[in-house]
């Protein structure tokens, strides 16, 4: 990329055009968005001038939000036309939803007539929902239609639409009943109907499907695309594949960041303000730093016990981090294995089971590590019992905690992932600290 | 589905099999395999034997990997070379590549003699490499090929072939020269040729690259196939979007799994073994703990100030919790951030920035709040001015380590996703142990 960019700029420099046009149409649309990201403000318009309009169109649709802010801000009212004329329907929705409003008003006057209605439908269907995210531009046939007659439609239509891969038969009013493979129609003889080819059993997700099913969906049934009905099985639209793994990706953040202890963000982390950064994390931050007063609270009980034996303060960390770090390893399995559906509520028993097996394996061998060490270290058996048992109970607490608590949260139809590592820990400490001094007392015969 | 199980058993029972394989045909073979999860082994084997070849093979695709080897056990030897037969390359490889030498034994016996060769050399590429997700059959057309011409090739490779979305075009000695989309054949006139159709403009990988950058580049540019070249540019496979789905959920998974200190495992949770999990898991376990000694020891060399001021003890778990958030919350950021390149190496000082501001906010309002209740529970402006000052000063330690670390990992060329919560949790809680008693020895003048 270093070289393309010097390259590009000299060639502006110099002037020449026609070698740049050149240079460009030989990059991919997606390298030649990157490039304008490089570029300063003037060049990069100069640039993104010289493409031709599809090529323009589709460099656009991979840009970043402030990009294309920038952009539409320069160009003039038949140039936008021209980018808002190739882009898909889908995009042209996503491009409304994230402009500022003064943007978003260009837009809308620039947006062709005939398109306007279903812009502002799509604009309708709630966040995150199936229907947010489709295009309305695909291919459909009709079931008596010969297979000579569906290929000249597909001609027809195939320019604007998303995909020609998939092909819908639709009823006389315009349900869905059927679908068709490009390759079925190709291979199938010239006179046979399309009813003969089409598969009548099909994958439909609903206009207020939550798009994370819809992503699911896709992984599921290893689909390149996913028709949206509405409530009278009516087709809407599609969602196209690149657009699930876009799904895919944007949830797996938000999962990662519910799991941080973060309000999720829809925005990249460089685009997000430092005040805002700090908003989306110190809700979860002041949760977690009263709860672990809490724990505090519960060690100031036993500051006689440690006046007696100072060195069992020295332990609390080892005991807190550890139960921690057991409690979070569990949840963040069963938070993945829920996202995945590869767990399921029903499991919630043999999930149990099986963490506690692990759990005593896990906890006997760090107990036997850190008894033998503090043995040798401080020659004192009671000690290093009163290690090893509270290792031992704490890990098993963790992981029940850390497996249970997901399952609770998704029994609640809450998000599984906000019973991730921090909650967890805050939840172990409390209970590894009144196990720790429960049975220190008791072994080392202190009150 | 419990429905659908309940129906199949009846229909097994009552021995309506005409019924039976109607029911099937007209479900998705995604959800057949998720059917035979469901049945006793025998009614399962009874029911694969129904299906019709094609989509037996389907069906078996979309097993989990205990099925396929119990089904594989049962079938004779014809059956198995069906389903074989019906397999995509990457496929049977997936399938060699899985199970125990036995059925492999048979797998091979049972793979047609002209695909053999393909299947090995398909199991030498490296693990994880593109080599070893790519399938081989694919469409290949010439550039002087009339669409005439390259509509009859595509009709009569179609049926082998895993997508006929995209063809491409090879040179005499199998170079990759271009590439087209089936929509631009479907629309051409008959009479052009396929050179002034393609696209020269090809985005290919090798086949040593890693699966996690194949993916990648999947979602950058929204491709629906890739096609792997060799190191003479010849084409020797492609791999398609669904395979790049999986590859991006593994590689999620196997974050989320180091991410909370544990050993990546390629299998699912429930086909884990209870000892497997244990050893998964108690590798990180041990390092963290035997690291949490090092907090400890520090603890034990303030004994005096706790032994004077006692009180101190009990805010351990909040400034240790506190500090361990903080940090997570950024490591989180960042190593998301790396893996979906958004943040990359050169933004190190941007990143350190932005962190340090956060921080001085969430520091200042952690502090604040911390401050009032203790100014307010214990009425002693030093102890409430200590844990302020801690808190600030734990924070910005925490968010900068949690930062730093995971691009430091990435420059040593480890995994960032090592860095996560539960290293960065133990390496914060040692210095802000550390610096939690040096204000508080100089604040509350004790030694």
């Amino acid at each position: 990329m270093k070289i393309e960019v010097e390259k590009i700029n000299e060639l502006i420099e110099t002037k020449k055009f026609t070698e740049l046009k050149q240079t460009l149409l030989e990059m991919n649309s997606a390298d030649i968005s990157l490039l304008l990201d490089e570029l300063n403000k003037n060049e990069a318009i100069k640039v993104f001038r010289i493409l031709p309009k599809e090529k323009a169109g589709e460099t656009f649709s991979f840009m970043e939000k402030d990009m294309k802010e920038k952009l539409i801000q320069e160009l003039t009212d038949l140039e936008l036309k021209n980018v808002l004329d190739e882009l898909y329907m889908d995009d042209t929705v996503d491009l409304i939803e994230e402009m500022p409003s003064n943007v978003v008003t260009r837009i809308l006057k620039s947006i062709p007539k005939e398109d306007r209605k279903t812009v502002n439908e799509l604009l309708n269907y709630p966040e995150d929902s199936a229907g947010s995210i489709m295009t309305t531009e695909f291919i459909d046939l009709k079931e008596n239609m010969t297979v000579e007659k569906a290929l000249e439609r597909i001609k027809e239509l195939a320019i604007d639409s998303e995909t020609i891969y998939t092909c819908y038969v639709l009823s006389t009013n315009r349900e869905l009943i059927g679908m068709v493979d490009i390759k079925e129609i190709l291979i199938a003889d010239r006179d046979k109907t399309i009813k003969e080819l089409m598969d009548t059993n099909i994958i439909t997700v609903t206009t207020s499907e939550d798009q994370e099913e819809v992503a699911k969906t896709f992984d599921k049934y290893n689909l390149y695309a996913l028709p949206v009905v509405d409530k009278e099985n009516r087709l809407v639209g599609i969602i196209t594949v690149d657009d699930a793994i876009n799904v895919l990706q944007d949830e797996t953040s938000e999962d990662f960041e519910k799991m941080a202890a973060m309000s999720p963000n829809e925005e990249g982390y460089f685009e997000t303000s430092v005040f805002k950064h700090a908003k989306n994390r110190i809700v979860w931050l002041l949760v977690l730093m009263l709860s672990a007063i809490m724990t505090g609270t519960i060690i100031s009980r036993y500051e006689d016990a440690f006046a007696i034996v100072p060195i069992l303060v020295s332990f609390i960390p080892m005991i807190m981090d550890t139960g921690g770090n057991c409690g979070s390893q569990s949840s963040t399995l069963i938070i993945r294995g829920l996202a995945t559906d590869e767990i399921e509520m029903k499991d919630v028993f043999k999930v149990l089971w099986k963490e506690i097996r692990v759990s005593l394996l896990v906890g006997t061998v760090l107990a036997l590590v850190n008894g033998i060490r503090i043995f040798i270290q401080y020659k004192d058996i009671k000690i290093a019992l009163t290690i090893g048992l509270t290792l031992v109970v704490t890990v098993a607490l963790a992981k029940a905690i850390g497996c249970l608590l997901p399952m609770l949260a998704k029994k609640l139809k809450l998000d599984p992932a906000i019973m991730a590592a921090p909650l967890i820990t805050t939840l172990v400490d409390t209970f590894s600290i009144l196990v720790y001094f429960n049975i220190a007392t008791s072994i080392l015969g202190i009150k």
